[in-house]
């Protein structure tokens, strides 16, 4: 069954959401849609891990403000980031003592967390579940790359991690957009090696996702108002649409990247686009849903590698988890 | 309604399951019981990391093996580990081409997987999937403290972390133990900072999430015939005994933990005993299931911090979720 897409029976509704981010973010094309941007990228905090930490508090609090729901009412929290042993998201939910569980998706995580949580939902389980994904470039740079300070040149198929966090606040009763089908990813191997083009290793995940959903759900590409996908880039864009090509599908105009939508490449250094769990996630937030684009396929993709994997000369393999959204 | 115990209207059967280990376990008092011991610890590969992969690969073959159950039958896969972003989990499951979803809860993994599993089977979301947990000694010092080689000294309150993994099938139709209720964990603070002392540090979690079963099941501790931590360890079951104590609740008999179960303490060099996400998971695969208890809560802890934000001074939060189960 799960290797088809799962389509919905009681399809709930994204009651709420909301999005904070840094300075790239607040000066990229979407910055004015963002709830709230700290450009010292601190949000008050002395470290990147806890100023990330802080984002998710920070845009849970914001959601359910903006959904005039009290977090007694959440009876389950989802969510996920790219720290080592996923802290931002345990320190950052800490306080509002809310049943917790702890996915990893890699930048997929927006989508994993969508997704399980509408099944639980479905299944009767909760009433309103709020799902988190976060990312920050200072804390993420330091971890997987370099020290900020060592100022490390970046090839042209790098990405930009964004310093972006967004919740959702996700009830089986009211009125939005709904999430009406769902297709969890499977893992897929292109034997890319090379850390900088992470588009490369998570474009065949993509394919291998965004292929088994047309075919299960007898659709076409032009049958979605948009396909996005989470952070392929202007790299990992081209081989998904080369891919679809060499099977005879276009996937055209409908189709856009969430990293390649928050930063204006003509204007902004971010070399492929961007990328990280935060940026499908604001992307989402304060762009897709705000335009109630119609029937979507909201994509996240991630790559499932360490800094440790790479240095040990594995391939870095990459998933893609799909949400269905109507507006 | 998550706040609460969740019961299950259709609970899953837990068809097979299958344990690997290492040294240390197949010298415990289970290690007869293991599906499969390499006392190399290496499994056939080149690094510790690759073993722990290759150990979650092996436990789900054994499992489906055990089960009679061929891969392409299993829907979804969720997998965690306690390795820097979960490559354990996705290196390991990699071949099998199982959807798969990625979960983090440190040493609460086993249970996580089985709660998610079980409420998406129960909400009829997929009708067989396969959960798995594991932890590698070699692997989890080197990240969490120091490299082997150094041979840094122990103080009596840690623990040993468990070289095992454990693979679980559960499905919608069968015989076998049956998950009839779940709950999901809180994020609990007790304030400990000492990375040596993970079982006070999970003992207030426990102590949360099993006081909230006993009162929305309206249930005691003698209306089960075991109740289970996961990793608590000789410093961590003492406090959580004692905090039940203080409410007038004796534990008593019926509670263990996994961690003084795996191993044993006068004959092995464990400390405070054995942790790790492989711990609680082969405990309940090679001891706890076979025994067919009756009714059983089995509560996994997980300790959500990083090396990194041990020391940025930051507390250690634990987690611990519960699975019922009735064989």
């Amino acid at each position: 069954m799960a290797r088809e897409y799962i389509k919905l029976k009681n399809p709930p509704v994204i009651a709420a959401s909301a999005a904070v981010g840094g300075k790239m973010e607040g000066e990229g094309p979407l910055g004015a849609h963002f709830d709230m941007l700290d450009p010292t990228g601190r949000f008050g905090k002395d470290t990147w891990e806890q100023a990330e930490a802080e984002m998710q508090g920070r845009a849970l609090g914001l959601a359910l403000h903006k959904g005039k729901i009290r977090q007694g009412d959440l009876d389950l929290l989802l969510a996920g980031d790219l720290m080592n042993q996923c802290t931002s998201s345990s320190y950052g939910t800490l306080s509002y003592g809310i049943p917790f569980v702890g996915i990893y998706g890699a930048c997929s995580t927006s989508a994993e967390g969508l997704m399980l949580a509408s099944l639980l939902l479905d299944g009767g389980h909760a009433e309103r579940a709020g799902v988190i994904a976060s990312s920050h470039f200072c804390s993420a740079e330091r971890q997987f790359r370099y020290p900020l300070d060592y100022g490390g040149q970046r090839p042209p198929t790098a990405q930009w991690t964004v310093t972006g966090a967004a919740a959702f606040i996700l009830a089986r009763q009211g009125t939005g957009p709904r999430i009406t089908a769902v297709q969890p990813g499977r893992i897929v191997d292109g034997g890319i090696t090379d850390a900088n083009n992470m588009g490369a290793a998570m474009a065949p995940a993509a394919y291998d996702s965004l292929k088994r959903y047309f075919e299960s759900s007898r659709t076409v590409p032009d049958d979605y108002r948009r396909i996005v996908t989470g952070d392929l880039g202007a790299e990992g864009k081209g081989i998904l649409v080369d891919l679809f090509a060499k099977d005879g599908v276009v996937l055209g105009g409908v189709y856009d990247d969430c990293g390649l939508i928050i930063y204006d490449k003509n204007r902004q250094d971010v070399h492929a686009g961007g990328s990280g769990c935060g940026c499908s996630a604001t992307v989402l937030s304060t762009y897709l849903l705000p335009q109630k684009p119609g029937k979507m396929l909201y994509m996240a993709t991630g790559a499932l590698m360490s800094p440790m994997s790479v240095k040990q000369g594995m391939s870095i393999p990459g998933i893609a988890h799909i949400v269905q959204i109507e507006c």
